[in-house]
């Protein structure tokens, strides 16, 4: 029995949590400021790049504990999965209830470095379809907030809310499309200096899938991009700044929030992998909604075409795999 | 014989190019608005895509024109190397004689997509040396300013300036870097579903490298970014963002800008080819630095262990390319 939506105030729910990002965005910025800009304490002086590992996962905690904290105090009826909390088995905690789940810190090697693409991703399920969604990049000023049904929004400071897509959607195309991509952290692969046709890695899946896309073709894409926060990926593709996000192994708790963001700028976030039998019949595959904890996702701008120029994008991403599939564990 | 450097006042073509910049920019801001902003328009309404393209066309010769006259009133002894104007044989241009090198806008693909990821970029080089530096992104709202041997800054609204590099610079090391990428627009390869190893093609050459560089092994790199702009790359490195950039094809306005304000924030733009003899003797090889117009760069930021880390940190890069090279003509 799927939970009652109706016993939800949406709208108390997503003014509270845009109100907690802020409060978490400024914990990074405080742990970014004490590991960058007093560089003469004891404590850098020692070993400079163990301490910014040191200082990414105490941050990265020290915010998940935070948000906890005041998730429990607040919506104590409330399931909670966060990237920190995953490890203590939290597979078996997404079911109809609502359910916060929350990237303190996305983009956590952008965060080591300094590089300001980072962000607090906070979504809210409800049977398991993202409800809310909050995504805060504290160093780019910049917050994006969505409710399902309601539109979504960037806002900047001093400026009013901006509703997404920044622009009127294009027509969207393969041979003009910027797609957004991520190398990931697993890039095991079986070949040594080319690639293995039969190799199974999903290294090797992911480089042959771009080799297609952007080897010299009347179907070559415009070009593709890598920013290394799948937060404000989603977030740019909902904004229309690029066509497309393809990704493999990143997990719900960095896609929940941009999930609602892109959804109610008229994006779609189908699956990353094709259905089973798709190469012996393309034309008739459907394409999917993406699964919440599928960890394999493909977000699509608003199209001018609509639905069906998303679909025939997503058709090509899956063709450029080969017959190759991503596969991700819990 | 070299040109006297003590007749230029560096510090009055510094001021003079960052509002140009910035009268540069609105001109793109405008050009933006146009397109995105007025979708009601008759032009709008007939193809948005073409459009798109012909605007961003008509934006950038219409900012080099601007540039280059406002460059022929107010410097008239100085040359002039821009995009837009380089198909009209300006290969020959560039000489000890003080010359502007612009793009007018960079990131072209980005600015047709309203991705806020692009600049103009003005750059003097006197002795074929870059000596002045100014890199402004409208949509970004940031400023990076550099006059050789006087430090480079990131200008942001309502902030006094900030001196690159952001942070102190910390431990350069393969295995934790971030690395800077582009596909380019030249994707010619000889493979069709896996990468042929005698190939001599550019592309070809790229993605063997980055496959070393980021395949499972104790030296992988931490990540790789890909963002559109070649000015804001450098900008990027140049701040500490990032830690590196290789790049092949682009050419001598994409990066005479950047090259300074890489050079004060302790950077250093080398060669992105690897000397003829390198795979004979790595350790004595020569970490030379570029060539202007070699359209071949390696840039990387200013490193706790000084010159040493950096020329490691090349030679890695260079290792990755098998003996690989990339070949661009003008």
């Amino acid at each position: 029995m799927s939970f009652d939506l109706s016993s939800v105030n949406l709208q108390e729910v997503h003014d509270w949590s845009v109100d907690l990002a802020r409060r978490a965005g400024q914990m990074m910025l405080d742990g970014s400021n004490k590991r960058f800009q007093n560089p003469s304490t004891e404590d850098h002086k020692t070993d400079a790049k163990k301490n910014a590992v040191d200082l990414v996962t105490e941050v990265d905690q020290a915010v998940e504990a935070f948000v906890i904290s005041e998730i429990e105090k607040r919506w104590p009826s409330f399931k909670f999965i966060g990237e920190e909390t995953q490890s203590a088995g939290a597979d078996s905690v997404l079911d109809d209830h609502p359910t916060f789940i929350v990237d303190p810190i996305d983009g956590t090697m952008n965060f080591v470095h300094g590089n300001p693409w980072c962000a607090i991703s906070i979504g809210l399920s409800i049977n398991r379809i993202p409800y809310i969604g909050i995504i805060y990049s504290p160093f780019l000023n910049e917050m994006y907030t969505a409710i399902r049904n309601q539109g979504s929004y960037l806002h900047k400071p001093n400026q009013p809310p901006l509703r997404l897509p920044l622009q009127p959607p294009t027509p969207l195309a393969v041979n003009t499309a910027l797609i957004i991509t991520e190398w990931g952290a697993d890039r095991t692969t079986i070949g040594t200096s080319a690639l293995s046709e039969s190799s199974k890695e999903n290294f090797d899946v992911k480089l042959r899938t771009y080799f297609n896309l952007l080897r010299n073709s009347p179907n070559m894409v415009h070009g593709m991009r890598s920013y290394g926060a799948a937060s404000l990926n989603l977030c740019s593709v909902a904004a229309g700044h690029n066509d497309a996000y393809w990704e493999g192994g990143c997990w719900e708790w960095d896609v929940c929030a941009g999930w609602v963001i892109l959804h109610e700028a008229g994006g779609f976030m189908c699956e990353g992998n094709p259905p089973e039998n798709f190469e012996a019949d393309v034309e008739g595959a459907k394409v999917e909604e993406a699964t919440l904890i599928g960890r394999k996702y493909l977000a699509i701008r608003g199209a001018k075409g609509g639905r069906k120029e998303q679909e025939d994008l997503a058709k090509w991403v899956w063709k450029s795999m080969e017959g190759g599939r991503m596969t991700y564990g819990r």
